[in-house]
């Protein structure tokens, strides 16, 4: 069914014209972008933050489930707390602001729905539009009471069907789903670095944290992992701790 | 001693200038991004490709072990066959560069030793971060012979020392390695894709494909996982299946 869904692409009337953008501007943000691990004092004002967030909720989100939250801490007493459990990090203890990028297996349910309710609203939405949200995003996503049908598709289905016709292989079970949450909200994560840096500030991705300590600080909704969790602010002197090293290109692009 | 090496930051005399950056150009990239799954006949320079496969290689990278490849298929037999993997999608068919991003599981335990090659042979490398690449990283990233390692990190060292002070919870097992190695490759597609857009061209990133038939149509070493396929080129009418749909700001982005 995926792949007659897919390899038709719908009759469509909308289009949306490419502005002119600039690739040096561009290579300016990526190439300054450093992983930051002192700020300064300087404050960064709230309303450039959540122009920051708007950017990371602008990434691609596979089959628009959107499985991303950002959960920007404030509170003094939390912000104390989370300092710790990132281990002591001047990143975190430093930051003038701390984002923790949470990665939903859950949400895509209401999601699925809400995006049903757009769709059907839309005059002209192609029935193949809505068949991928009815019929497909739950057989995809779905892992079923105790991920029974998740081992199901994974062992039998899925092989079964892939001897004679290409199909998509997962996301099987409670770490696939996890490997795909992770992902999109990586995507989005990278919004929200380039962002900063386009807007003056630097960040600090962190995956050294400990992860149970988080979820108490925060009350963490049963199916939310923590994706990383980013400082951000100004960089102070000593805050990049050496050149970048990346080892020689040939090593992780390949033309074949 | 994740702590102790994290927390302390290091004496160092190098700095870099944060260079004046426009948030402007920056948001028109993001927001004329879209998932673009029909692309004119127009080529694309090679010379473009490359450059955006670049800024992919800038993003940041868990403990600068540099997990992702970049597989940019060109062979036109090889090319044949993908389409049919991406299940026939028009975004894999009509793509100017097709470009498989894999998250390797594998690969950091050579990147650790060029590490330390590269740390070894800087003057005033301060000991910590010797440390971090001798010490932590094979204790934190190795799993051990059939994984008996990750096991017994996950359910008996990091539980324990977790009673009593912080500690990163993972990456545990395979399954944690992909999740790992996912998310840093994410990060570096989320910049290739900003890179196309911001050089005047298209993307679509694809998770529909058949990963076992992928992996026998490149021959993809056994510790590569697909994280996405990337089609490119400039957006054809049509293209565009919609306006781009997202749910309210308030239900991803949360102030605590």
């Amino acid at each position: 069914m995926s792949d007659q869904i897919l390899s038709n692409p719908p009759k469509v009337s909308y289009h949306e014209d490419a502005p002119a953008t600039n690739f040096v501007e561009f290579k300016k943000i990526v190439e300054s972008r450093r992983s930051v691990r002192i700020f300064s004092s300087e404050k960064i004002p709230d309303d450039v933050v959540m122009s920051c967030l708007d950017m990371a909720l602008l990434a691609p989100t596979s089959s628009n489930l959107q499985c991303w939250e950002f959960w920007w801490v404030r509170d003094e007493g939390k912000l104390k707390k989370m300092h710790e459990a990132c281990l002591g990090q001047p990143a975190a203890s430093t930051a003038q602001a701390l984002i923790v990028c949470l990665a939903r297996t859950q949400t895509w349910k209401k999601h699925r729905e809400q995006m049903l309710e757009v769709l059907r609203a839309s005059p002209g939405t192609p029935k193949s539009a809505l068949m991928y949200y009815e019929k497909l995003v739950p057989f995809v996503y779905g892992q079923g009471p105790l991920g029974l049908f998740g081992l199901l598709k994974k062992f039998l289905i899925t092989p079964i069907l892939g001897v004679f016709r290409v199909v998509p292989r997962g996301p099987f079970g409670e770490s696939g789903m996890l490997q795909w949450a992770h992902k999109t909200t990586a995507l989005a994560c990278e919004n929200l670095m380039l962002a900063f840096r386009a807007a003056g500030y630097d960040t600090c991705p962190m995956e050294g944290f400990d992860e149970v300590r988080v979820r108490k600080i925060l009350d963490l909704p049963s199916d939310a992992s923590v994706c990383m969790i980013i400082g951000a602010g100004k960089r102070a002197p000593g805050g990049i701790y050496s050149p970048r090293i990346r080892f020689p290109r040939d090593q992780f692009i390949k033309i074949k």
